[in-house]
């Protein structure tokens, strides 16, 4: 997606030679309009899958989420981090984050997510797959289906993207980044 | 709002007198169509007043946080339940969560709340105003300013209304419950 790759190249910002924030527009200030084309990209390359419900993460996979269900008409489902106290009947799978270092659980209501679900996993990064691992598992585990994954940015150069393909998923990304080298971002 | 309204009463559900679960619609499922509703009902409620920023708070807040924002045309910050690890430069307020019986620390990054912002506070959920009085302390924090708060549904029979009204904000509500009697919602 050009206009994503030229907003990154503008706005986002580089710790050393892995990290990429994108806080300025996806991640803590958010660029409404932008993440509205996201949904409709993600909508075309998705055209011919039959999808009827979008599943992400709390927090930063909402914004995405809510895009992307809003151009294909279907509800979205945010898997929580954390067991709310209301919640009785739930499927929780965990998740290891690099970045904070530790170790979470993700859960889901078996409320809204069922064997008749055909599931596009929503995520905004995607670098060793953890995230988008355990959402896969919540969705198993309900006897639903992922139909696809749709990642905003991917680095290209960790695993994710390939233990996910290996998994027999189709991984869609708006901009893969190949590699981060003095300053300066090499997409795919 | 008179769509929401009708939503609540078909889908809310009611937990003894005082709890109210939209789950199915807002809080973990979420129903696109009706959210981006939200936002051009909130245009149009705040449509004389000069914004430039939509703030709400992870998570569930960022859904119709998304939809206001994109209805007005300007970025939407979200203030972040844990200060993340990279960031480095950030205003903080402490937020007690009568539901989780805790206190938690929000916080935004000084680079996305400054002396400029006429701010839009836009929360899912009114009882006791704590979390949106929160948010009130990072706009102040930041110097700037609150034009107004953007509730979509007010308990009535709380404080948090009345709280915010005597701070000098005007609080709009696309629905405000008076009193939830033997399994009836009563809606102002």
């Amino acid at each position: 997606m050009e206009l994503l790759k030229q907003r990154i190249v503008k706005d986002g910002k580089l710790i050393g030679d892995k990290i990429l924030k994108v806080d300025n527009f996806l991640n803590h200030q958010i660029d409404p309009a932008l993440v509205m084309e996201m949904g409709k990209e993600f909508k075309k390359r998705f055209e011919n899958v039959e999808i009827n419900k979008v599943l992400t993460i709390e927090a930063s996979g909402i914004a995405v989420g809510m895009a992307v269900a809003y151009a294909l008409n279907v509800p979205l489902v945010f898997a929580k981090k954390q067991v709310p106290s209301t919640m009785s009947d739930f499927y929780t799978a965990d998740v290891f984050s690099f970045t904070k270092n530790k170790t979470s659980t993700i859960c889901v209501s078996k409320e809204f997510l069922t064997p008749e679900d055909k599931v596009l996993i929503i995520d905004d990064f995607l670098a060793m797959g953890n995230a988008v691992v355990g959402l896969e598992e919540l969705v198993t585990k309900a006897g639903a289906e992922v139909k696809g994954i749709g990642i905003v940015v991917t680095k290209g150069f960790q695993e994710g993207e390939k233990i996910l393909q290996d998994r027999g998923h189709r991984v869609e990304s708006l901009a893969v980044i190949e590699s981060i080298k003095d300053g300066k971002i090499n997409f795919r």
